[in-house]
């Protein structure tokens, strides 16, 4: 046997003290947003910390003005092969209300058979605990079997993902030196479905702005000035129907700048996935898909980018009537954005647009909430090729390179601070319950995903 | 001398006993929106009884479920020529808040000069005891000289003119052969300028609608839905947007079916007014005339219909941000109307211009908020054209026929119910302050209010 059947056979020879390790690491009650948790979240670093020193990765608990951070390293001074990695995953969770929705003790967590599959249900167990466990395993694995890593590894854990990290910003800057390596491995997406693995290489970025429409300095009433005096309303509706034109595009000058068609390659691949996009909708209660023309549901959302109105407001909103026009009117837009598209040129061009459309006598106040661009791996990426071909032949099937409709802002602060890529392979399931009652990961996935990194490693190591 | 000029000699010669009595009727706080005032209004409304009973006008006081009616016949039993009248005024005041703003005692009216003007200060002054009794002085002038009024008088005054008259639709359904007559009189209304009497000839219609749409049946995340996902935002900005064309005109189908233009000599007169449309726009801080294209800004308030928008919510509005897609928005839109527009026509053609706009996957809703036809007098109507002639003799010009931008419930009732019309003739400043701090009455206009009435009721005697 080759070192790699030898570690995929440890693997599956320990696949039980694995799954007793996440369960250990569930019971860890780190819900990071709750202050009253914040001795379990050290409780959970430290576990983890034990954990990586006790298969020979030199690491530390690491102090932050909020959740410590867990850094790790391959203590193998050996020069290795392949890019030098940083593994990312995050040991907080979300908390866990409505408790009365949950079938049994969410920090409990049980293996049990749901459908005909085998799980282990608890918060955590699939965001992220579980699914940052099946690279240390695979670690721990080679390690057990080969003596040391086929790559450089390093490690970098959070308890702060789910309260928006305020700590990981400083973080890396502070330590930008010890955390850059080539390329980030980060474990917290999902399968294409149960069957088939998935590498998330696309991730819309995201343009956050406020209009806020001023016109008379008071409050009006509609019977003394109706019809001469400037009402922001309607100013505010016709920008808002300007924005799209009638095939659904976005109207704004050069917004789709950077935009680019699918590859044939993707393209193909996605036309062949058996996503259900009436029944996309249909859990919703839609049934016809807005957006743009031409394209179908599965690329709009992962790979097109849009202008959507998040919030308006403006006038007398409440019970019965007033016949009032208001002094103000504001609405908040999101676009989402995908390939080379540059937000702050777009925020400039959206200004310009709304400026324009502006009475004289009346103003607009524009408050910014936020820009990032999108993230996109080139399937010509080598390591992506070479992740891609791992996960091959762990499901004997192709991955997918999935899009995903929102942001992950950890890939962008880790291209922006540490200059590296990054990877997003995880083997999450749409069904997991993340973020809710009952939340599970499947044992397969689990299983399957530590046989997956170890070929990953593997793979990544071949020149 | 005539009668007439004995008539306004007596008005004269007793001025300051008519402006005792106006401060009596102002000292009552007769708030009629707050429960703590419920006996100050039953105590004005039987001093009014009292003052026309001592007058010879056979008045009495008549519950309600709210505060009660001054309801008033003459005593004269004489056949009269000319319109038996109904005067209408009323007794109740709005709330003083707030009182700090107050030079003074709001119920301690004191006579003062203002701006080289001399001016009754109290709550109420203006709108309406001051107003009121400018009618209830002329007949007693009358009563006193000649011995009768010149026509046949019935008084109608309500206490919930400020609170939105809840008990005067039954109160008129109850009592309507007692008070169809055949013109109504109303002093609720003012003059040009200081210097310039009018007559409120047009009151714009209204039509309340709330439009809810529905989409998705719960709100979404913009990453994982926003493309395909329809936006209720969006239709409804795209609604709205599509109500006005660029000329500002409203583009409801029929929606100017009724729409008259102004009669050439209205036009010219208008045209011929001091009206101040910089000034106008100037003092609420705006400069450009928004509404329909080729109007003045004066005849857009008073004579042409528009559809404004009062209030619009959806989504999340409070600080920061949410990328959320909502489920629901709303907009509450009230259009105001003119000539034969039928408010239950348009509000047909509102909806069927909205649910035409409404993708076949998304519910619309509608909340309905009133339907007032507008009111107008034609030119053509004999009592007006005597009350024109009776005005310009008072103040040596002619007398505006006015429109009015906002609605007069009132109107509208005594058309519906009693089958009246009404002539709406007023001696009110715009600098009158009524509803707001330090309101006041000009001297002048109680006192030539009551020369003017005098002349109003001698004049409708005429054949």
């Amino acid at each position: 046997m080759s070192i790699l059947e030898d570690v995929l056979a440890h693997v599956d020879a320990n696949i039980e003290q694995s799954l007793d390790r996440m369960a250990t690491l569930v019971r860890f009650q780190s819900i990071s947003t709750d202050p009253a948790y914040k001795d379990e979240c050290r409780k959970a670093a430290d576990y983890l910390s034990d954990e990586l020193n006790s298969i020979g990765i030199t690491t530390t608990v690491r102090d932050t003005t909020g959740h410590p951070m867990v850094v790790g390293h391959d203590s193998d001074e050996a020069a290795k092969p392949g890019p030098h990695v940083l593994f990312y995953g995050h040991y907080d969770v979300q908390p866990v209300d409505p408790i009365d929705l949950w079938d049994a003790d969410p920090f409990d967590p049980k293996i049990e058979e749901r459908n005909g599959t085998k799980v282990m249900v608890g918060r955590g167990t699939s965001d992220d605990k579980g699914q940052l466990l099946t690279f240390v395993e695979a670690c721990r694995a080679y390690k057990a079997v080969a003596g040391s890593l086929p790559i450089a590894v390093s490690i970098l854990f959070e308890g702060e993902e789910e309260s928006g990290s305020p700590s990981l910003l400083p973080f890396l800057n502070e330590n930008k030196d010890e955390l850059s390596k080539d390329l980030a491995l980060v474990c917290d997406t999902g399968m294409f479905n149960a069957d088939t693995p998935a590498i998330t290489t696309m991730l819309r970025g995201l343009l956050g702005e406020e209009i806020v429409i001023t016109a008379a300095n008071r409050d009006l009433h509609s019977g003394m000035y109706g019809g001469p005096a400037a009402n922001p309303i309607k100013i505010l509706s016709k920008i808002l129907a300007d924005l799209h034109d009638e095939t659904g595009r976005v109207t704004i000058p050069g917004f789709y700048d950077g935009v680019e068609e699918l590859s044939p390659a993707i393209k193909a691949q996605w036309d062949a996935l058996p996503f259900d996009a009436e029944g996309f909708l249909g859990d919703i209660g839609l049934s016809v898909p807005a957006g743009e023309d031409g394209y179908s549901t599965y690329e709009m959302i992962n790979a097109r980018p849009t202008c959507e109105f998040n919030g308006i407001t403006g006038g007398y909103s409440g019970d019965g009537f007033k016949t009032v026009i208001a002094s103000k009117a504001s609405a908040k837009l999101s676009c989402r954005l995908v390939g080379g598209q540059d937000p702050h040129a777009l925020r400039k061009a959206l200004r310009a647009f709304v400026r324009e459309r502006v009475p004289a006598d009346c103003q607009v106040d524009f408050i910014e909430h936020g820009a990032a661009p999108a993230h996109s791996l080139s399937p010509d990426f080598p390591p992506l090729q070479k992740g891609t071909q791992a996960l091959k032949e762990e499901w004997n099937k192709d991955a997918i390179l999935m899009g995903m409709g929102g942001s992950i802002p950890i890939v962008g602060e880790f291209k922006d601070i540490l200059g590296m890529d990054s990877m997003l392979i995880g083997f999450a399931l749409d069904d997991d319950n993340i973020h809710s009652p009952n939340e599970k990961y499947n044992i397969t996935s689990y299983h399957k995903g530590i046989r997956s990194w170890v070929r990953v490693l593997s793979a990544l190591a071949e020149s």
